[in-house]
């Protein structure tokens, strides 16, 4: 996705919150609210938004020296999320179409994320998840090749969500899945310590990007990481990072499952701000 | 009131929302952003919200050509007002207490603002206004100094508002009110022009700051307004710039009368977010 005149705003926005996440005090945040100005003010503009947010995330580790401001957020995620896992293994049994509800569920759980409003009510959205209609219905295309690949790529998003993941990982079983976390923390993303507080090492293999982002930054990657991005039989791309960092690739292995929950990256797909989505990179066959 | 970090963000998204309400295409918006990030670099971090907004605005202004973005949408709020002006009439008039119902109805019109979503039902404010509790109630002590002085003035806020001021000068009256509106167009703040076509003249003196910003800038007032700002015996400040003007001026003539619409402001006051208020300058007695 392109890089929007309002990423740049949002951007501001998350520095002096990331800022406030690193304990910095009112002297500290003015600096990297300004020193993230003359980055913004220096930066690429054909850069995708989880470049320009992988650069100003840094730039707040360098001036708080904080190295990972989300740590306490993200373990507090897995642990609410690790609470539900019993209702969501109940409800994957329970349903007619295990699979189906699985994936529902894994999109069920990208709405949790560092900003969440109190008001959002975990439980109840995964109860209604099933009823989820799909701004985007593509979820036959994948079930379709799910059938037939030898093994899937599953690139995470955040951390708690990770749990929302193994559920869907253990529905896909014997199937070999490799995990993608990332390298190093960036945002509410996951990284391995976070997968394995999840549990995800039980059913999968943990890979990383070898780099600190939220999204992919191929230029970034490590040989290892790109290695299997470009060998994987199937990819699913798990929540907005992802979506921003590969929705131009036109490849059908691709499938991004998430939540609209920006209204710029919901208007560059073409559907309503929240809208539930499951997309093939190409167009469906 | 100071201006917190998060102002900083605020003026930010402004600068973007303000390019494109001047149409300026994306090469114009990305200029006004870019311009307002080195201006934000630049100013004196001690200026209150105002002082930075009518900098950023101008800016804007400089940048686009365009001397009033807001001009379509101010008439438009003009229009919609004075189409509930009737009903606005009645309610004051079948009221038990008609001074207390208009000057509720004229906080209820500080809901008009630009950035108004559409879920906003303005009829169903005015008509549940009377109901409304205040946050901060110096209505008591506002009424009795509206009994004993010889004149107000009367600083008004948006487009649109000023039909509800119109109700509550009305029914102020014989009590000559001299109503400030801004001496040139800043954000969707009312200026003369804005005043006259909801009719003010017919009941008040307009007079003008003498200068082009959204709030109150002693430093660039005109020796006219800041005679009246010193010598008036009773001040009525409307909505969020003239709060943020003013606040620091620990005056027992001065009453805010506003809606709390942004989380920073409200923090400020120390009332939740959308509390209406009635506040009078120093500590009432």
């Amino acid at each position: 996705m392109k890089t929007y005149l309002d990423c740049f705003v949002c951007l501001f926005r998350q520095s002096l919150e990331a800022a406030r996440f690193s304990d910095a005090d009112e002297e500290g945040q003015k600096q990297v609210l300004f020193t993230a100005l003359e980055v913004l003010k220096n930066m690429d503009p054909t850069s995708t938004p989880p470049q320009l947010t992988s650069r100003i995330h840094q730039t707040v580790r360098e001036v708080t020296g904080i190295t990972d401001p989300y740590q306490v957020l993200k373990e507090k995620s897995t642990q609410e999320a690790l609470s539900l896992y019993p209702r969501l293994k109940q409800l994957v049994r329970k349903a007619d179409d295990p699979l189906t509800t699985a994936i529902k569920l894994a999109i069920a759980g990208n709405i949790i994320d560092y900003g969440r409003p109190d008001e959002i009510d975990l439980v109840e959205i995964i109860e209604q998840s099933a009823q989820q209609s799909l701004a985007i219905n593509h979820l036959p295309e994948l079930i379709g090749r799910l059938k037939s690949v030898p093994w899937v790529l599953y690139l995470a998003d955040n951390a708690g969500e990770t749990v929302f993941d193994r559920v869907l990982i253990e529905e896909l079983s014997p199937l070999p899945v490799k995990y993608v976390v990332k390298g190093g923390a960036s945002l509410n993303d996951a990284t391995r310590k976070d997968a394995l507080e999840a549990g995800i090492s039980e059913v999968a293999e943990i890979v990383d990007t070898g780099y600190a982002a939220a999204g992919i930054i191929p230029e970034c990657s490590s040989p290892e990481f790109l290695g299997l991005l470009e060998n994987a039989p199937l990819i699913i791309a798990k929540g907005q990072g992802n979506y921003e960092s590969l929705s131009e690739y036109d490849d059908g292995r691709l499938f991004f499952l998430l939540q609209a929950k920006c209204e710029i990256l919901s208007r560059d797909i073409g559907v309503p701000i929240k809208s539930w989505i499951v997309k093939q990179g190409a167009p469906a066959s």
